[in-house]
């Protein structure tokens, strides 16, 4: 059983070793860029483990860990073209270091690559599962990227259709690639599918904390500006819930508050925050939220291996709610 | 044998019966539309003849010249966004009918498809190497579009860079598609090595007949206007051989009149024709073609199976450099 460390490590070796170096450069450069810009390769390392979990030579999950992780970027990299967002964890985003069409060719590689990276894994009679399950997760994760654009235009969002479009977006990559690792060990069908119930319901709480995060959060800690999806009228699980109980003057208000660019953006984090504390939201919300991780403990908890071999996964699932990876 | 109108037919009805049903319709709507545009379906024509070619029962292969139609549309889809091209086939583009991220992300859910379609072949035991086949030609289409995007702002191209960009771009397509064909109907290794390469010199010489048709075609069997490339100013197979051909004061006079965007085009085509006809451009260019047709039916004509089952194939591919199809 290796540790959360080891296993980054492990992963992050493959990554350096495994540079895109074909020609031509204006193709692959955006490529090796955007997968330098780090984060937690969270999908990669949580696949990782889900194979550790059943057998300990990791290394040969790397090629499909790898595979998810490039298509994580590549959609992170399209998004970023279709949200005009001009940074990427800190760094300039690829369409404003590149160009818009150098981000849409080098997506669409990438998103090649990915496939080219699973029909490397050595377990060459689970391929056809493997690439199934990736195909079915690559699908839901456009899919929801789509419901996410039409909520921003839509002017009502059920609850329902918002857990729908988060599980969609973030969940389903989370729970396809942990699916991965226990197929590529050739873990029973019910420990597979416990696995990829695991990653769905720690992917729904981990956004919902998100949302409770952005405006709750301490902003040390989270290292984001509070309230920021306030001040961008983002339509988060606070705000949805939020409409569903309050009376009608105020169901008014907070869609005013939440359909204008305010110049005082300060008051306006401040006005819709008290809306949502006399509402209670965010002690529902951190309530819903354990609910989702409690199931994704639950199905853990079912796999069929020694509990000790849990612990690194469990472990990983509650820093991560933490925000302490 | 089934015959090319045969062939087209059967196509044409798995594609109505495989309309792009699901949820979101803002995801997939614009799927359906870039797929009724229509074209001439021939790369998965062809892969159903190569099929043919060795076995009756081509619905077999359907699956997998959806997956190639599907491909090709996805990347004329991004292609045109890049380009920003206003119509496709006369029908406004995906990106001026719906909007640009429309574009982007139905191309990005269609390659997956394209996957999906792959994975239903019957024949199993060669999904394999479908894929391997399928990855390598969608990654080289990515390079040859790279590479045409570069040779716009490249002052100098030489012949042996165009040929490779051509080949990549367009020609490793309809090869890959043709080999597909034979590697679903089990032909032997060598037989779909020879397949692919007599795909893969029909798309050179198919392309090098665009280059010619589109300055000395007849305006009227060709479809377009004449003359395209020169007012585009673009680095055709006449252009770079004039080039390299051509002495130091006509090659200054090239390159200026390649420059610029002439008001008066008419008299730019005629000119840029003109140095053409003195450098016996287009005599040279047919020649060419020639030897890459002779190539692409040498190789046709040593697969392993009765002449008369080619004639199908060898049919479309000479009504094809006719544009007869």
């Amino acid at each position: 059983m290796q540790s959360f460390s080891q296993v980054q490590q492990v992963f992050q070796n493959y990554l350096d070793e495994n540079q895109f170096e074909a020609a031509p450069s204006e193709l692959y450069h955006p490529v090796n860029y955007i997968l330098s810009l780090g984060g937690k390769r969270l999908r990669p390392i949580m696949l990782l483990m889900a194979y550790n979990l059943f057998r300990e030579d990791i290394e040969k999950a790397l090629p499909a860990a790898y595979a998810v992780e490039i298509f994580h970027n590549f959609s992170l990299l399209h998004d970023d073209i279709m949200d005009q967002a001009p940074l990427r964890r800190g760094k300039p985003t690829v369409h404003i270091k590149y160009n818009t069409n150098a981000g849409i060719l080098s997506g669409d590689v990438m998103l090649i690559y990915a496939y080219k990276y699973l029909m490397k894994v050595e377990n060459q009679k689970r391929i056809i599962d493997l690439i199934n399950l990736f195909n079915k997760a690559a699908v839901e994760v456009c899919e929801g990227q789509q419901y996410d654009m039409n909520f921003e235009k839509q002017t009502e969002v059920s609850i329902v259709e918002y857990l729908k479009m988060i599980s969609l977006k973030t969940a389903v990559l989370l729970a396809g690639a942990l699916k991965m690792g226990a197929v590529i060990a050739d873990a029973t069908a019910k420990d597979s599918r416990l696995i990829y119930d695991f990653g769905k319901n720690v992917g729904i709480a981990f956004q919902l904390q998100d949302d409770i995060l952005d405006t709750f959060g301490d902003p040390q800690k989270f290292g984001k500006r509070v309230g920021g999806d306030i001040i961008q009228n983002k339509k988060t699980y606070l705000v949805l819930r939020a409409l569903e109980l309050a009376d009608e003057s105020t169901k008014t208000k907070l869609k005013r508050l939440l359909s204008e660019h305010s110049e005082n953006e300060n008051l306006k984090v401040e006005e819709v925050t008290k809306i949502f504390d006399q509402l209670n939201i965010q002690t529902e919300a951190e309530q819903v939220k354990e609910e989702y991780l409690q199931k994704a403990f639950d199905s853990l908890d079912a796999v069929s291996v020694a509990d000790k071999n849990k612990t690194v996964l469990r472990g990983l699932a509650d820093r991560l709610m933490k925000r302490e990876v």
